[in-house]
């Protein structure tokens, strides 16, 4: 009776296993100091320094100038559904049908949605440590129980099959997948992601493949799991492709099994997603896009070269080249035994903030922190010598 | 193991209990026979025809002149969380820190936020029937028990305390309110509240109060429950306010010592609010939106003053003069036993689209309707003598 009364007067157990998101602390740190007057480089957010391209803030302009503002449909405006599946077309050279794709409110939208309908109480799913902390959070909200896999270099940060094989329970659900990843930048290779799909299958369960950062790769081809088969979840976003962070829009692919159900969700929790960024997302299929993306790719692979040698240079161990995304997921053993009060010290110190390795989970967190290479180079050559100063004096 | 397999190739259990919006099937209905030229008249949905104030959408295009379109913090803009309070403070001398403000996607975010922070499984949540209907659904996707206090015209379909005292467990973690309500249009009477309040918090338990319609009123003061306490979780929205429903932000009054776990919450779930409409919805402050607001009440109040009687005249019940919101709620027993056969024939018969009982709950649902007065006078007038010449004829 006393737990129970203690609980009532207080927050959900859950909240327990929720933890903040540790970079919010860096960012008021370095706010702070920017209060202060100092100049801080910001290596610690996971958003580029890219504008959303005029031709999508123009037709967001135009839909507010038209009047829409009204509801859509909570699945999305059908116009915006057809031109996703027309890009996987386009791209990817794989047939979708419209119905299949629900506009979210960002990926966490479209991450909600695939948790909400799959997992039970007590139901595991299985994801990578490091991963994107959200993940599993999101599993503990519906009651199920997350389980890390601790993924390092060997197997590019990745999950692998023998993974799947190793780690799965009877109450085994889901598996979550992101390439490339956050906080690695790694790229899962097709191959092994077929196995850990059969694998996955086999134990009656289902994928979700975060391909967030998907347009954002330096070597290889882009890809989708969707190329591989129709049984997976998709989660993708207009974010970090389109620099359209702030306008909160992504999108869910759901096997079509799912999809009267997920869509019942996206009722209930959404309502619908923005209208004024349903049309301006719209015109991120224009062709006149296109180009502006490749050129910001260019730019991002630039800063990757320029970056992942400089900071091998001053001591920090980063395994392979990390073929996407725009982090570079970094060893500090050589320079501190616990990399947050690491990153603390470093931005007191050098003015450059960057993120600790606890907000990925909790394998190598203390040996690991995440560079984002989200500024552009002036700012980068800055904080290299910066780091270089204060790390090697 | 034969369940688990079932279950593991299809979705969570909790999608057994969570129904989908009929209205949706109204909706798309109506549209069909408007596709096939039929003129439809539209009384099902929750959103009034007026359009979102031209000084807020000119912030929004400002915002996205000014390139405002990445990530806010998760609990939105500082300067519109403190524009809240400082309304607050001007509208009902309430004082509030504007850190208690947390921005969301919605109401429907506040929603998620204040019932994730506080269901734990098994835990009973008490609200009303006839409800708004994601209330029980959020419930259930955070297992908690919702438990549907079947409410009626004798205590204007509110809750009332002895409801609580009734229907509360040592389970019960919280209680929800709404008023003005949906579908009932009615405002919750301020002395009953304030012992609502008062033998919740005995429970150990909290109240949620949905303020979504609070300044559609038509008779008496718009009020807060606000002025009764702060320990109470407060649901609002831009959406039925200001016209702003497509734009999708809303807040959530957290109880101090909540703040920091539902902040932890809003960064998991969502990130951050759309920052485009944060910008714009600093300018529904702005003086010259309130006599904007004032006319649009002045028309509503119209409608309704319109619609009521000639629905009491055609035959359907309704109780007292609903005060709020934009909705009436209607016995329709003298024409059908069930109201959602009743809703699709009459659509098909006179084009006029309302909504089944059944949306909001199951009691006294088959004798009951929602119509909503979100269309100009000429329509209403138009809906009423097609509903007259279909019902006595």
């Amino acid at each position: 009776m006393a737990v129970e009364l203690a609980k009532r007067h207080g927050y959900a157990q859950r909240m327990r296993t929720i933890a903040p998101f540790y970079v919010m602390d860096i960012l008021a740190r370095a706010q702070a100091l920017e209060a202060e007057g100092r100049e801080v480089i910001h290596m610690e957010v996971g958003e580029a320094d890219f504008p959303t391209p005029s031709a999508i803030v123009a037709a967001g302009q135009e839909a507010l100038a038209s009047g829409f503002t009204r509801y859509t449909p909570a699945a999305g405006m059908w116009e915006l559904r057809a031109a996703i599946a027309h890009d996987y077309q386009e791209r990817h050279g794989v047939q979708l049908a419209p119905e299949r794709i629900l506009v979210t409110p960002g990926a966490s939208g479209a991450l909600q949605l695939s948790l909400a309908v799959l997992v039970d109480p007590g139901d595991t799913v299985l994801l990578t440590d490091p991963g994107y902390p959200c993940n599993r959070h999101l599993v503990r909200l519906f009651e199920g129980q997350p389980i890390a896999v601790p993924v390092g270099a060997d197997t590019g940060f990745q999950l692998a099959c023998e993974h799947v094989a190793r780690y799965a329970t009877a109450k085994t659900v889901a598996v979550m997948v992101a390439s490339p990843a956050n906080p690695t930048g790694t790229v899962v290779d097709r191959d092994e992601l077929r196995d850990v799909l059969e694998r996955v299958r086999a134990l009656g369960a289902w994928l979700i493949v975060d391909e967030t950062y998907q347009r954002l790769i330096y070597e290889g081809c882009e890809a989708t799991a969707l190329e591989l088969t129709d049984d997976v979840f998709i989660v993708n976003s207009f974010s970090k492709t389109f620099g359209m962070t702030g306008w909160r829009l992504g999108w869910l692919v759901a096997p079509a099994q799912f999809v009267p159900q997920v869509e019942i969700l996206a009722q209930n929790l959404f309502l619908a997603p923005s209208t004024i960024a349903q049309h301006a997302a719209l015109a991120a299929f224009q062709p006149e896009i296109a180009p502006i993306l490749e050129t910001r790719r260019q730019k991002l692979k630039a800063r990757r070269d320029f970056l992942l040698p400089e900071l091998r240079a001053i001591g920090f161990e980063i395994a392979g080249q990390p073929a996407g995304a725009f982090y570079l997921y970094a060893n500090c053993r050589r320079f501190a035994e616990d990399s947050f009060a690491f990153t603390h010290e470093a931005l007191e110190r050098t003015g450059v903030a960057f993120t600790p390795g606890c907000d990925f989970g909790s394998y190598g967190a203390r040996e690991h922190v995440r560079f984002s290479y989200t500024t552009g180079m002036d700012a980068l050559h800055d904080a290299v010598s910066r780091l270089r100063s204060y790390l090697l004096r």
